[in-house]
């Protein structure tokens, strides 16, 4: 077919809109709006979105985008904070937050979920069977498991349990060119071949569409405790998180909100007794009753030195009261400026004091707020450079310190993303924490199976252009609070 | 530069023997003997081994194999079971035992590890400071964790904890064009660009070579305690397992044996007491007393119905005695033929049943002993098809059965392989476990990786004729019992 440019673009929608089963083409301005934006706020417009009804229509999609030459991007459900659901090159979406089917299987502790399944929905169908999902994004409450898979999602459970990838068993879906594909089974063991499983894991969209994923499922913790430790600063802080880790006791949580965070968010929980100034650390036990209690007594021991004793919750009522300051402090954060930069970069245990020294400096010296919190006892850290929007030298201050940290972090053997994941926000930073050999390499797979460079292209692997880009403002999702 | 045949392996030889700094290169028949063979005993002469000392080595070798059309295969230790290592084409052989570095991080819970250590030298080192590293391949006194990264070694443990890319955080090494990489970092959350670490992980050698890995350590378990079952036959012992998991009681080791493999091990074990036609399932519990204590009491209720009460051994030497059994059951085989056929196929645990049953009676039929012993929580059973080596219609018989068993396996939606890996010996079932659409997608990731095929090439993704081809008999290898 010799057509290009809008012709070619028309007789592609028509032919798309005659090829699909139980799927619908959605092109009306309206209809599009929560298609072309994500949790980033950026935003572009699609010149259509595919909401997928039935897995195979996937196949026709990718086979007319092929032939017509179109970009398409995959979209669960929109909570990704890095853009890798963003339509930025137009095209089409393909919103798969329609494939919501859930089984459990009790006997293999396996999940079979569609890729628009809601994180939470699969925890809490497990949990039927006293089972358990663990891994747990901050947004599991809306995001979709599909999206988790694409940017191997963590969450606050990961130095315990592991992140989305490490109970992911099987995958269904299509490779580029629109060819039905598993890879792995549901199985505890699988050694058949080239893992592309575990490929299609993190690589936010690049090399295929999951329709169907199989989870391994975990014994469900009997009970759990939670702890509300208040060291002194965030120095004492990390090495109040180290003594407990030397002492081998792995909390199934433990989070840390450094003093500028806990000042926001302290201004919301009218319950909240600490000092200003303070500094935060949440630590979480589970298991039965008696290895909570042994657990609990060396991780006191170890924490003492560091901090005061915690406040204790017993009932998950006490630990909702503890967990109130942890769940304000990112909304929170817009009492210091009305816009954020915000990275999850991943720091070696015994590298954080010296980076959070030089990225609070940084941000002092150059007037921009560096609230942070985090998962502490994987590293993983959320860190902000606050700015005003309406204010363009406020921004690019912002930016400034966010690229001094992110090259800081690196340099410290750090990462730039321990489970946001690249998409177009952040893929400027690819080429200081992978060497030209390493990004060759990840492009040549990127060739090898989309060899016409229709799904996802232009994220991840090239590096995006943000000046003069801004996120929307005013724009409520779903999920915010 | 344009060279054809044995000159141009002269030339490539005699650049390699002036490119290398601390390796060297061994082309004597004597030498060459250990690095033509691996564990299953098929042999093929290389060119020349290079015996690596120091990575960067790696790299030049692979520039120069790119330069000169040379094959190259990789190897560890020479302990895998599909001959993944071995020289099929000839060529040159990458001998990476020497790189046998190991340091321990225990604020981090990370081991560093060269290519060539021992696996269980790891968690000796990871004992010492409390920490544990759970993956053991049978293998584990003499295989090295390259090898077991190659085909992704599963284990007696990995239902519980899982396979050793579980535990795989980073890998450097070189892509086959020689150029050096590093995939993943020694953190517990990266989300970073397109994993391939977890491409090369099962890759077995045809995407890169691992010259050193950074692995995730767990706490060591404070006791472990044993327990022997002997339920009436396999469909009592399969029962039995289902119902220990639908209790959710997940045992650190759940190994079963068949009635086949235990009449073998018996003739071994004088102080056997069981009687004739017995089935063994042997249980390890670990964790706090307490844990243990609780977990038993659900185990041996969940197993009540379907095997008498166990022995139970709460010392490590008591421990031994009920091991010898299980211990001895791959060599005992012997008793039965001079030779056999094995495979490492993984069930889905509600078809073992239909499987065996199916498995043996086909043995019957062809006159072909079968037994079986394997890891029953995670379904990944080594299944045998003994015959005698001097008899070729006694070979074709056990070659038939085994054809007909592993497609049974994969029509009740098993695999080829639950942690042997494919290699050459099993390269043939590919297309039976994958559709062309899946090989396909490998075998353009391999090309994408290694234009000119030098790495490992003809294993996993070429079918691999064993006609006329049969292992070597009366070579003792160093593991050898």
């Amino acid at each position: 077919m010799d057509l290009s440019g809008r012709d070619s673009n028309r007789a592609a929608l028509a032919e798309l809109k005659g090829s699909l089963g139980n799927s619908r083409v959605e092109t009306s301005e309206e209809n599009l709006f929560f298609e072309s934006i994500d949790h980033s706020r950026y935003f572009f417009r699609p010149e259509a979105a595919v909401i997928i009804g039935d897995p195979s229509d996937v196949g026709t999609v990718l086979k007319l985008a092929n032939k017509y030459g179109v970009c398409v991007s995959v979209r669960g459900r929109g909570t990704g904070c890095s853009g890798g659901a963003l339509p930025q090159k137009g095209g089409w979406v393909l919103d798969l937050s329609g494939l919501g089917e859930i089984k459990i299987n009790a006997s293999t502790w396996v999940a079979e979920v569609g890729a628009g399944v809601i994180t939470a929905d699969i925890d809490k169908a497990a949990g039927e069977y006293g089972l358990f999902y663990p891994p747990d994004p901050s947004s599991h409450l809306y995001c979709s498991i599909g999206g988790n898979i694409a940017c191997n999602a963590g969450g606050l459970r990961a130095a315990k349990y592991g992140v989305t990838r490490d109970y992911v068993l099987a995958l269904e879906g299509y490779l580029p060119s629109g060819e039905f594909v598993r890879f792995g089974r549901p199985l505890r063991k699988f050694s058949v071949g080239l893992n592309l499983r575990d490929l299609w894991i993190g690589s936010e969209g690049l090399l295929g569409v999951i329709t169907k994923a199989f989870l391994k499922l975990a014994r469900r913790p009997e009970k759990t405790r939670t702890y509300l430790f208040f060291p002194p600063n965030s120095k004492a802080a990390f090495r109040c998180v180290s003594a407990i880790l030397r002492a081998r006791v792995m909390p199934s949580i433990l989070e840390f909100m450094d003093s500028q965070s806990c000042a926001c968010a302290k201004k919301y929980c009218p319950e909240a007794s600490f000092a200003d100034g303070s500094t935060v650390l949440l630590a979480e036990l589970d298991g039965s009753e008696a290895q909570i209690d042994s657990a609990e007594a060396e991780m006191l021991s170890a924490a003492a030195n560091y901090a005061p004793p915690p406040e204790i919750a017993k009932t998950s009522a006490d630990a909702q009261k503890l967990w109130a300051i942890r769940r304000k402090c990112s909304q929170s954060m817009y009492e210091i400026a009305d816009s954020k930069l915000n990275q999850d970069i991943v720091l070696p245990s015994d590298r954080a004091e010296e980076f959070f020294d030089y990225f609070n400096s940084i941000g002092r010296d150059n007037n921009v707020a560096t609230p942070t919190f985090g998962h502490a006892a994987d590293g993983n850290y959320h860190i902000h450079a606050m700015y005003f929007g309406s204010n363009p030298k406020s921004a690019a201050a912002a930016r400034f310190v966010m690229d001094k940290a992110v090259a800081k972090c690196v340099s410290l053997g750090g990462a730039v993303s321990g489970e946001h994941g690249i998409g177009i926000l952040k893929s400027r930073y690819m080429s200081l924490q992978h060497s030209p050999a390493e990004i060759e390499a990840m492009r040549a797979v990127k060739r090898a199976l989309d060899p016409n460079n229709i799904l996802n292209s232009g994220k991840v692997l090239e590096p995006f252009n943000l000046d003069g880009i801004y996120p929307l403002k005013g724009v409520r999702l779903p999920w915010d609070k």
